[in-house]
Order: structure tokens, then C-alpha cells, then sequence
């Protein structure tokens, strides 16, 4: 098999952790499989150096702080490489260049256009493990680029899509995907397969494992992912294509995102497209709506409320009180929303029934409702949010095995 | 003018020092003149990353070395860029690689084969100002490689050299090349003009200033080198042809080297090829000898010295032990070598006679001496070395303007 192991910023923080990586890369090689490691940067290194450059500026160029950054995970990977030799084994470090990896020109968020395999399938094919630095690449004007948050993921995922790899390994400090917080749930439950779509829903309600890019980057190129923990042995969360998995839950687990606001417009002004001028403002300052509902009162008036990050309530106030779109505006941050997730929902009815109820039996009052074919998400009130994922988690048998 | 500034460890050694760095930069820009900076690493940070890497092996890989330490200076040059672009600057970082500095694949200790200078020139043009990360290259089959010792000096002078600059300023914390150790004579003053061969005697004699790779590649590339500090505004020390130094002094300076020792070889035996057996051995094994004197005794039988580096004084004690090639062996590591150079002693006689009557009014026994065309070295007891460097800084008059 070829595997591709990526080790985060956590995995790699020391070197005694190093030390361990290696272990546990040549456990790999050692059963048979080619292997290629990609490694972030040393934890608190790329925060050391912005803080260095944001010294000078505090908007540096953002192809100067593709330089700047790249080097840590350079670091890392010349580390682990010389770690794996002393061990005996043919290990070399690869920059995001010498692997190949293409990006585009936008610098510090670039996107991978290609990647060159020619030299990682020599240097596999040469008996090598290959330590490759991630979160960067080079622009095709030769410059080096870095690929922004949860990038040395994206490197992984990239490689294991293009060299045609049987899994992406994301080694992470947690032990895999939970049927919830288990802060909240003590008896929740580690996930041992979930489909890309639950993993994108997850990811984007909060669950911090993986984030959305990856995912979607996994699913584009079929790549089998597994998130599991460095620091021990158990097996991690198989994040695959919803064939791959035989027995599908009908609801995989419960999300909650706490960082969410509300923002209500009573007694809508009555002009023509009122809605869409207030969702344009929004968008133009980039401000990320989630739920919306529209109603029409008892009196012929309209309300409108929608969500939005709790960090982007003050833009999306001062925005709103501009508008002057409604003669009554509040705002709310006490509040959470509580995700219900499962492919099974597709070809299953009642769960939402099943969601609906749970919530009343607790009265607990749902602010807001949205639902995709795969997910139910509730507004509730911030307080009783741990209680509505509880009983749901309940609800849908998820401390079961 | 095209002027290349290198900023050593310590120039760029924390924020502070860089911002300084960046001022000096920003001004000699301003002066009208093209300027093409080279940095090291933040004094620290290649050792911090050696010791790295010598937690997980005594002998590393040169190669993954080469990739480990050439990122310190990454991040300086990014910085340094940073910082003045915020000043209002173009400014660009270049790796060694982007700058077209190719090396032999001798890794670790890469020798400059060639500098491709088309990105720097096209950048200049364009009026930037172009930070090199120095001590590194490239390899002809795309490794990065770095340059050893002294490195970042070397690249400062092979760009110089390679772009035709008219001046190769070496920033470092002292202010420039002295008569003498401004710590054993207070009145030692600081040389204005010295030749490339005076200076190359000087590094070989233990001044610190500069390492004689660099020295060489100026003179053989003709670049006009200046050395003075980043800490101040004084003018440094130009090092250039001796054609270009106007009145030359017959001495320029006195140096003194207290790591040297002597090994003593009394009644060497009556073999022949004795003395050649002794120093290809010393030579097998990587000592450096130094002065050699042979002679032969009232009685007939010949005695032998030389001087090594007091450091290689141990493997050299091991190897005349066991080569049993003379009945008597004596070792002392309390000696110094105390030299006189100056380019004008070719055309004067007397220097010499000045300092032998300078030691005899003194007291002080000359064990040793060896001549070169610019130099008079002497081996005396290391408790009458600063005595002697005293008496002939005086004896010369280099206290004098």
C-alpha cells in the first residue's frame, strides 16, 4: 500500500514527538508500505514568526510571508528525514516545490493547481520515504507559496489524490470523529466510518477536526482519509464515500456550534426587494449568513431573522442599523444551534420527528429550523443547548455500539 | 554605484537590530545607489537548529543539514524585506536558489561554482531592493546547499563579484580591521586601506574579522571590501588591490595568535625521509602544521619543531608517540605567535632588524621565526606575548596617524 501520514503542528511540537513520529512512520514502512510523510511546522513556530513580521507591519506582503512561513515546516521535515536515517532507513525531506506541488499566485491562501509527481514516484521507487513540508507549494513563476489555514491537510490530501494513494492518514491530537462533544457526552461515541458529506456538515458546524477544504479536496479525489491521534494507538475515524460504508448509521452524530448570533427585523419595511437589499449588504461585506426565516405576522407585516458568526454581529449591526430596513432590529449571541447529522435521513422518515419531539419532552423552545437532506439544524437558547444534545444524542441511540 | 551590505548573525540578531538594519539599508538606497543586502541568520537560530538536530544523530545527513539550516536565513531575509516595504521600499527576499547561486554538491560545505545573475539584475532594474538569504545555493541537480563557515560572507562577495559592484560592505560588531587587539594596546588604531594579501595574513594569524575564503574570492574577484559595524556610523576598513592604496605604511599591523603550541623533536633518529614520514603522517591525519624549523646540534644529531593549532596539539602528542621517531618529545602549549604584517616591508629593509632588536631590548626570546614576503612571524613564551605586540606596535609607530 502507499500510505500518506500527515503529522500537525501538536504531533510534531517537540522532539521527543519527532522522535515519535519517526517511530511510527517506520512501524509503517516496516509493514510492507511505501510511505510519504507530510509535516507542519513545529507548533507555535508559524505564530513566532507572523508575530516577528507583524513587528514591522501589520500588513506585510503576503508574498514575503510565504518566505517567511514556508521555512518552518522545511524545518520539520529536514528534521524527521534525519530522524528516519539515523534509524536506518533511506528517508529525504522534499520542499513544497521539489514534490511539485503547483499553486496558483494568490499568495498565503494559494490553491493547488497541479502537483508533478515525477519526482516522489522516483524517490518512492528508489525505496525512499519521502518527508514532504506541507502547507506550501511554488507558483508557476517560481515563487514559493503557502496554502493558509489547515494547509499541510490540504498538501496531504493533494498528495494522496495525485500519487494515486491507497489512504491519507491526518494524525491530529484527538482520536478521531465523535457522535458528539464528549465534553458534553461523556459516553459519546469515536465513529469509525463516516461519509464525506457527514464529514463536510460536521466540519462546518463546528467539529474541529478536519476542516472543510480538506474534506471537499478528499471527496473531489477520492481519497480515503482517516483522522486518528498521534500519541496513541487507536484507530481513527475512516472518512470515505458513502459506498464504502456498509452498515450507515441513520444519524451519525450531533453537532452544536455556540458561536452563532441572531439578528431579527421586525416589521419589515414594505418596499420591493427589501429582503435582498439587507443579503447583498451582508454578502458585500462579506459578512457569512447561515439560517434564514422569513414570515408574515398576524398583522400583514413581515420578519425577517437570520444568523450569523457571533464575531461578525457587530459589523452585521452597524450594517443593519444603516439599512434602516425594519422599525424594530434585535440581536441576540445567546444562542446555539444543534445539528443532527446522517446520510441515513435520505431514505428514512421521522427523524426529524424524532428530533422535534426530544426537543418538546425537554421544553426546549426551537428559535429557527433549517434542514438539508443530510442535516437538521435547530436555533435554541445558548443555556439549554448542552441539555437539547444530550437528550438528542440520546434519542438517536448513538451510546449504542 | 551598485553596493552589495552583508549583515552578519549579530546585525540581525533580534527585531531591533533587523529594523537598524533596515534603516542603514533605507539610506544607502536613498544615496542614489542600487543595493543588493545580504543576511544570516538571527544570531542563535543556526545553532538552536544544529543542536536539533544533533538530538537525533551525532553525523546527520549534510544534505538534510543543508535544507535544515538554510531556513534561518530565509526568515531574515523575508523580514528584513518586510521591513522595508513598510518603509515605502521595494523590496524583494531571495533565496540562494531564486538569486542563481549555484554550488558543487559538496553539502554542508558547498563551494559557489557560478552565479546566474539574471533575476537580480532584472530586479534591480525594476528598482528593488534585493535581500539575499546568504550561506546558501543550489545545487546543479536542484538541492539547496550551503556554504560552510562564513558562508554568508562568501555569497556577499560572489554576488559583488558576479554583478560587477563597486563596493562589498561586511557588516559586522566590530568596527573594522585594527594595527593591533585594541584589548592588549589601547592606543591601536583602526586601518583605513589594506591590501588583499595583508588581510589574508591577518585571518590566517587569528584575526577574527573576516575569514580568508572570502578574503580570496575578493581578490581574485576583485571586489572592494569594507568591513565595519552595524553598531555605528564609522567608517570601516577597505581591504583592496594594492594598487589602490596610495601611501602604503611598511608595517600595517602586529598580530598575535595565543592558540598555537609546539612540539619539540630532540635527537631525531638517523634515518632517512625521518622528517617527511613525521609530516605526512601530522598531514594524514588533518593537523595543521605551522613553522618548522630543523637543526642540527653541537653533537651532530638533529632536532625538529613545529607548531600545531593548540586544539590539534592531543592527536598530534598520539601520532609522534607512536611514530618513535626521535629519543626526546617535549609539547608546549604555552607559546604564541606574535606577527608583523605590511605589504611595504617587500620594498624596505630593516623591518626586520627592527623587531629582532625590538624583543632583545625586552627580554623577550624569539623560539621560532618564519618570513614570508609581507610577514615576520615569532614564536615566543606566551607570558611575553602581549609585552612583545606592545613593544612593537610602538617600535613600528602604529600609534601614529
Amino acid at each position: 500500500m502507499l500510505i500518506v501520514q500527515k503529522f500537525g503542528g501538536t504531533s510534531v511540537g517537540d522532539l521527543e514527538r519527532i522522535a515519535n513520529v519517526a517511530k511510527r512512520v517506520a512501524k509503517t514502512k516496516d509493514e510492507g508500505n511505501d510511505v510519504i510523510v507530510v509535516v507542519s511546522a513545529m507548533s507555535g513556530e508559524t505564530n513566532k514568526l507572523i508575530g516577528y513580521a507583524e513587528h514591522f507591519s501589520s500588513s506585510p506582503a503576503s508574498k514575503e510571508m510565504d518566505m517567511l512561513l514556508s521555512s518552518g515546516e522545511r524545518v520539520t521535515s529536514a528534521l524527521l528525514s534525519i530522524a528516519l536515517q539515523e534509524m536506518g532507513y533511506n528517508a529525504l525531506s522534499m520542499s513544497g516545490r521539489k514534490a511539485g506541488i503547483y499553486t496558483d499566485a494568490k499568495h498565503s491562501s494559494a490553491r493547488i493547481s497541479h502537483i508533478n509527481t515525477d519526482n516522489m514516484k522516483q524517490r518512492l521507487k528508489e525505496g525512499n520515504i519521502i518527508v514532504v513540508a506541507g502547507f506550501q507549494g511554488i507558483t508557476e513563476d517560481d515563487n514559493v507559496s503557502t496554502l493558509g489555514r489547515g494547509g499541510s491537510d490540504l498538501s496531504a490530501v493533494a498528495i494522496a489524490g495525485a500519487m494515486g494513494a491507497d489512504l491519507c492518514e491526518i494524525y491530529t491530537d484527538v482520536d478521531g470523529v465523535y457522535t458528539t462533544d464528549p465534553r458534553i457526552v461523556r459516553n459519546a461515541k469515536k465513529i469509525e466510518k463516516i461519509s464525506y458529506d457527514e464529514m463536510l456538515e460536521f466540519a462546518s458546524l463546528g467539529a474541529k477536526v478536519l476542516q472543510n477544504r480538506s474534506v471537499e479536496m478528499a471527496k473531489k479525489l477520492n481519497v480515503n482519509l482517516v483522522t486518528r491521534s498521534s500519541f496513541n494507538e487507536n484507530e481513527g475515524t475512516l472518512i470515505t464515500k458513502e459506498e464504502n460504508i456498509m452498515e450507515q448509521p441513520i444519524v451519525s452524530g450531533i453537532a452544536v456550534d455556540k458561536n452563532q448570533a441572531r439578528v431579527s427585523l421586525r416589521n419589515v419595511k414594505d418596499e420591493p426587494g427589501i429582503a435582498a437589499k439587507v443579503f447583498s449588504k451582508l454578502a458585500e461585506n462579506d459578512i457569512n449568513v447561515d439560517m434564514i426565516i422569513q414570515n408574515v405576522g398576524h398583522d400583514g407585516t413581515a420578519n425577517l431573522g437570520f444568523t450569523v458568526p457571533e464575531n461578525e454581529l457587530e459589523s452585521a449591526k452597524d450594517i443593519m442599523d444603516k439599512l434602516n430596513a425594519a422599525e424594530n432590529l434585535e440581536f441576540d449571541s445567546n444562542i446555539a444551534k444543534v445539528s443532527i447529522v446522517g446520510v441515513g435521513m435520505k431514505n428514512h422518515s421521522g427523524v426529524a420527528g424524532t428530533a422535534f419531539t426530544t426537543m418538546a419532552d425537554n421544553n426546549i423552545n426551537i428559535e429557527m429550523i433549517s434542514t438539508s437532506e443530510i442535516k437538521i439544524s435547530m436555533i435554541v437558547d445558548e443555556k439549554y443547548s448542552e441539555l437539547a444534545v444530550r437528550a438528542l444524542h440520546e434519542a438517536y441511540e448513538l451510546d449504542k455500539a
